[in-house]
């Protein structure tokens, strides 16, 4: 990949753009079935030009991948550090994941997508995604230790609600009867109001 | 494909042995990975035995999806017909999605590869996918309306608990912490008891 300390403004312009054309092209032909040609094609870029910027799909892939889980990393953190109780950090982790992967990168599978990857590329996303999955487990672990939620497997019940998570971009389309808070509403009812303790 | 009907039983024993293979590969390899070859020679047969019974390797994992699918949709409409109350149904339908894909077929993620098929396999998958789903819905929806479960969006229900389950077969591991009844076990918690109406 080119430097990215180097990049102009501009030029990170330019990659956060063709990051989100990827994205679109992934989530509607699937990583193997979209071609660098047709992403350069949307963007009135050369195909040449796009190599410039990254220079295989496979670094496209993960580009997309690690700015992704980059980001929902960075706003699960300033989820736990705010005061509020378990039960609402864990519905906001819900909508910031919603938000990022349904509303703003238009439900792209290229988020799910890790056979793709080369391997070294693979252990780095994995290493994010466990950081990212440690930070949601702590959530629950808080809220389990102060009585807000119900004791149950907190890796597990994390898992389960990360495949609930990771699956919408795989159903979820635009077009279709939920929108992103719908979403968000829907996953917290069975996963926040789910894991209460009764009273 | 080949003809099933005309088929010995030692030749549907052979197609059986061989998506089962072909499963283990899509497994390991994700089924971009995978090669007709690679199939084969772990089975002992030549490529071009191999092409007997399946003309293409889209032609393998349609079959894979379409068989787990089909056992899918039987085994609900199984539960379904038992006399059971609504929250021992969805623990039923758990386990028996978590024997099917984890335990039997090994967790191949080839169940979730839907991009690779060609678009009329697509189309046959995508029903029978509906079909199990609305038997899922039946019995969420059938354990609101008796009192067993809380109210909730049925359908947003459905898809995160299938959301679990399709995202085990990415990230569970036959050599890892949790046998396929743990995940049974976790995963009910987070459904069936995180949907009950509190007492």
């Amino acid at each position: 990949m080119v430097q990215i300390d180097a990049e102009t403004p501009k030029a990170q312009d330019r990659r956060a753009e063709i990051l989100r054309r990827a994205a679109a092209v992934f989530r509607e032909k699937g990583f193997h079935g979209a071609g660098m040609r047709e992403i350069a094609t949307g963007l009135g870029l050369a195909p040449g030009a796009l190599y410039y910027y990254f220079e295989s799909k496979e670094e496209l892939l993960y580009a997309c991948q690690d700015i992704s889980l980059t980001r929902l990393i960075q706003g699960a953190r300033t989820i736990l550090k705010s005061d509020h109780p378990a039960d609402e950090q864990l519905r906001a982790l819900i909508a910031a994941h919603i938000d990022l992967t349904l509303d703003e990168l238009g439900g792209s599978a290229a988020h799910v997508e890790f056979h793709a990857l080369p391997p070294d590329r693979l252990a780095e996303i994995v290493k994010k995604r466990d950081t990212y999955e440690r930070l949601i487990r702590r959530v629950i672990r808080r809220g389990i230790k102060d009585g807000t939620f119900r004791k149950t497997d907190v890796k597990l019940a994390t898992m389960a609600l990360l495949g609930a998570l990771n699956w919408s971009v795989v159903w979820w389309s635009p077009e279709g009867r939920w929108s992103p808070p719908d979403l968000v509403r829907g996953f917290a009812d069975v996963f926040v109001s789910g894991l209460k303790e009764s009273a």
